[in-house]
């Protein structure tokens, strides 16, 4: 197996250290087959370093459609022969992820809510491993909502943190909670602001997000089927986030962070903000201009990688 | 309004009382629109006490697919006029969720994890509450990691349980902790658990079942990117489980539990096992070995909805 060195981040972005991808379990060497259930892929009936061994970028996102019309973008992006409207669902076996490889860049859907990705999370890596990838850049690319932002305004995350604004995310392990560091790689947020400075009508800041385990009661939402505290309150809460440096609010980035950092990813969390929480709790924008917001961060990355690949000026 | 009765159930359960759907939020009524945004449905563009108002039976799982299939079998179950395949997704705006409506049942996909089925079930409750619907009882139709049973087992749940055995889910509320009740309705399982008996080859127990927020490190798998427990450690804690009386391990039954108690829904739980988790972690049992056991919860579903409607002998 090839040599790998970890930790070894280069204060020179463009110089990023040759790093295979690596598992925090040994039991995984000695298994005779492992089945990535919620992919329906495994070991034995794919050649996974065949089909991912040049995987560089891995983006994912909540829903479906969108990773895949991302897909369709970045194939554009990268001018690839063929029709975009041709790649397929790589885990079209299963409805539980949608997963679509253009070049170098994986595109994954990961659902809802901290465990819907953890579960993504898991086999992905365990997917880069068995296909001996090396020198991956996560990111996700997401909604949220935005605290004390115009909407449409795209947060690169600084530090992702939980309800009470610590870095850190609180893991059940066999009963017992562990908890883990989710600071993410400073390197590819500061790559990712230059890159947002170099396009046009993209307003993008870096800030802390919050990660919450529910839509309404976690982010005080008064328009839940639950909802037992004030309009005062609510808002006491997001200014005290506003003051911790939380500038958006989703579901994903704690555990997203937590483990890529585990095992040496590089990670990045690209949100764009539906609304201002201070303004208000239902997403009210037209259908158009929630397509365009939703696409800001697909924008933002594709630049990034192209920059990365050589493909821009 | 109507009348709300509440708490009030009668032993006799083909005697269950008027019952309207209710919200635990005072600002609803208040409100000129409700968004739901996560099922593109909304107060003022869809009429939804005619779309939604003869709903008694709402049956949510995790994949869109087994719940467009369950929705074409209740059709035919049913003996309803038209083809079963034309049955539309009512949610076709987004792809967050499937939701399909067969006569008096709504079967909807809910994602995995405890974040993504909270905002369905949301969004699901005004849904209802909007519809004006009443004596409306709800099932969780899913799969799980069997604890000393053989795989194709039916567990209906009698606790749903968190991964300390204790039956409550603690849920962030503006950033403080609030514990909730995860109690079921026992009228409820005692039916399910009759009908069970009513139908040939359909192995059925009631018994805890263990809510985690993950698939992997939470409930005890070897095989997941990151482990740090042994063999022996994972058996202890399974072992653990099976004697607090946990038969399988799923990861949404807490908060579908604790939202409709809270909101006074009748509720139960009914998760086929694809494995022993005593035996192993990996799920390797053949594709339609599979697909029959999905089927077995929608089975003994199904047969209960056809007897509360006199379908039945």
């Amino acid at each position: 197996m090839a040599q790998i060195l970890l930790n070894s981040m280069g204060n020179d972005h463009n110089d990023y250290i040759k790093q295979q991808v690596q598992v925090k379990n040994p039991n995984l060497d000695s298994m005779e087959e492992d089945i990535l259930y919620h992919f329906s892929l495994s070991t034995k009936t794919h050649n996974l370093p065949e089909m991912f061994g040049d995987i560089k970028f891995v983006c994912v996102g909540g829903s479906a459609n969108r990773m895949r019309a991302f897909a369709q973008f970045m194939h554009q992006e990268l001018k690839l022969p063929g029709n975009p409207k041709d790649i397929g669902d790589i885990c079209e076996g299963t409805d539980r992820y949608s997963m679509y490889k253009v070049g170098p860049v994986l595109s994954i859907s990961h659902g809802m809510g901290v465990p819907s990705i953890s579960i993504m999370l898991h086999e992905l890596i365990k997917l880069l491993y068995h296909a001996q990838c090396r020198d991956v850049v996560l990111f996700r690319l997401g909604t949220s909502g935005g605290v004390g932002l115009a909407p449409g305004t795209v947060v690169i995350t600084e530090k992702a943190v939980d309800y009470s604004f610590r870095p850190q995310i609180e893991q059940v392990v066999l009963g017992k909670v562990v908890t883990r560091s989710t600071e993410l790689d400073e390197g590819v947020a500061d790559e990712l602001l230059q890159c947002s400075s170099e396009i046009p009508n993209l307003p993008t800041v870096i800030g802390n997000t919050m990660c919450t385990h529910d839509f309404y009661e976690g982010q005080g939402r008064l328009d839940g089927a639950l909802c037992s505290f004030s309009h005062e309150e609510k808002l006491e809460y997001l200014r005290k986030a506003y003051e911790a440096g939380v500038r958006n609010i989703e579901m994903e980035s704690t555990v997203f962070a937590a483990m890529c950092r585990v095992c040496g990813l590089k990670a990045a969390v690209v949100c764009v903000t539906l609304l201002n929480r201070f303004d208000g709790d239902q997403i009210t924008s037209p259908h158009d201009v929630l397509v365009e917001y939703q696409q800001r961060p697909q924008v933002l990355v594709s630049h990034f990688i192209k920059k990365r690949l050589g493909l821009t000026a």
